[in-house]
């Protein structure tokens, strides 16, 4: 059976939020994996409604959206984090899913869990939605390693093939570098480093790296895997999400604002607006998850909502099934060998 | 009298829009500027329905879409923009725009008009939309210099303010720097370094620094400049244009494409879906201006229209009328005193 642990106490909407949403994949799970909520359990416990296959194991401590993360971490022994972070070290839950404080959880991730051998610096991978089919793309880094090197971002690629492969179901997952040009000799000194690493690792048939990608074309399925460093993937990540919304907005606005023209000709677009929207619901693809380190931990939105959680909470299954953990150390051990 | 040297054998729709752009600029003047034509007369001469303020100047080669930027502006020394460098060059006129090869016009501007004393890096500025009012914001550095060190980016915000107090009549504009997070303590290191150094020019009064912007804000009106090293600058504006353009067109499709239903409701919003994409629609605002040479240079995109070179034409002219050259020069000869 699969042990997700999960920090209950972490989030806008927690714990409420966390409990509904394991109640919800439990219901929708094939009765195979448990769901450990670490939290106070004077107030999980009510919450919970049916308790079959959830476990509720105590903290007394919670880290805050605004703790200092290393200081947190470190200081708060019996925080929900800490402990559920423990857990997975242990060997007692396979995963570990927080919606609180990222920095505090990529502290409690490198420091309690600990980096595979072989990453030199772990990489948040995302799943994000394209325009003309369900499947979407993954961006990493998204944002977990601001000062990447180039040996990082390489390692970025090869992650993100694992992951492709392993939990998208993608064979031969298309590998493609944001740049700020579709050239091979685009980008600062970094960038072009980082092509020529690419693009002997595709000719040596290990990678299907297809060049550089921009970021105005992710949306339209031009590559599978985005690879980036932190700091890019960070900003061309924001960029689409707040321009997205803020179009969305416009819409709604102008309907909500309008005349009967507008209010009759939203009610009779809604349907279709509510399909794109469901599209363009990045939680759908669940949280992102933050990769090379010895269990896979997965970071949600500070505003999760119990569906959001759900989402998580199933795309968190799936990682676990997949053996991902196996197949990266595996790869990387074997890459050792090569050197 | 304001005189604007136009490469009008560069971009898609060469020379075509860049003829009729003119006309139509010129018809909206206040009869104070005058547009010099550069290249092939047998093609432009036919095009042009009323040669009042409008002179032709005959370049017999072109610089195309894919040429090698340095060596095609070395090489091609009667191409439209060679020529159209050097009439600017020589004070024969103020400004220059093109719609041609991008990498061609930043050599042109670098190699024929040259630096202004104390500007190390030009960067390009961009006007972009919010919102919720229709003055937008600008984004500089927006591609220029993909290896943007931090006084070069320090230079952009200073840059963006006399640009802003100049052109956009802003007295006191906003100066936010693009990071991912608005923390003080966000981003790589360089980043880090840029808002020490920003912080200290706010501190002096020097700028209305207000700290880090996040790409996902930059449509609500969190800045007037946003400043960013051209690599950075690239990945969130591309993330931005291609998101919105995505939804925009997924929309349209759901409507093209859906029953009665959807077609009416189309109908009906269209008015305001009209009114969002003109909101939206960043070629109201001009090409994007090369700042830091001895003279403006203005890019507009490949593939504009008649339309897109006579907004491009109309900011043109206001950047010409604000002697903001004249600023920028004063203003960085006095930093160099104070050094």
């Amino acid at each position: 059976m699969i042990k997700i642990a999960i920090d209950a106490m972490g989030g806008d909407h927690a714990p409420q939020a966390l409990v509904a949403g394991a109640e919800l994949a439990r219901d929708a799970s094939q009765n195979d994996v448990e769901y450990i909520l670490f939290g106070d359990q004077e107030q999980l416990k009510p919450l919970v409604k049916n308790s079959q296959n959830i476990r509720i194991v105590h903290a007394d401590e919670v880290i805050a959206m605004d703790d200092e993360p290393v200081r947190a971490v470190k200081k708060k022994k019996n925080a929900s984090l800490v402990l559920a972070a423990q857990a997975v070290r242990n060997g007692e839950a396979d995963l570990l899913l927080s919606a609180g404080n990222t920095g505090a959880l990529m502290v409690a991730g490198l420091l309690i869990i600990g980096r595979m051998k072989g990453i030199n610096r772990p990489g948040l991978i995302v799943t994000l939605p394209v325009v003309d089919n369900d499947r979407g793309f993954t961006m990493i880094d998204a944002g977990a390693n601001a000062d990447a090197k180039v040996e990082n971002v390489i390692q970025y690629a090869q992650l993100g093939k694992i992951y492709s492969q392993r939990v998208r179901a993608l064979s031969n997952p298309r590998i493609g570098l944001i740049n700020n040009g579709t050239e091979a000799d685009k980008g600062d000194v970094n960038h072009r480093k980082m092509y020529e690493e690419l693009e002997k690792l595709g000719q040596a048939g290990e990678l299907n790296f297809i060049g550089n990608v921009e970021a105005r074309d992710l949306l339209n399925n031009v590559t599978d895997v985005a690879v980036t460093d932190g700091f890019t993937g960070n900003a061309a990540l924001k960029g689409i999400e707040g321009s997205a919304l803020a179009v969305v907005n416009m819409i709604k606005d102008s309907i909500t604002t309008g005349g009967f023209r507008e209010k009759l000709g939203g009610l009779l677009l809604k349907p279709a607006l509510k399909k794109i929207a469901k599209k363009m619901d990045y939680t759908r693809y669940g949280g992102s998850v933050l990769l090379g380190l010895k269990a896979p931990v997965i970071k949600t939105h500070g505003n999760s909502n119990a569906k959001t959680i759900f989402y998580a909470l199933q795309s968190a299954a799936d990682v676990a099934h997949s053996n991902l953990v196996t197949e990266i150390a595996t790869q990387f051990a074997d890459q050792k060998q090569q050197d």
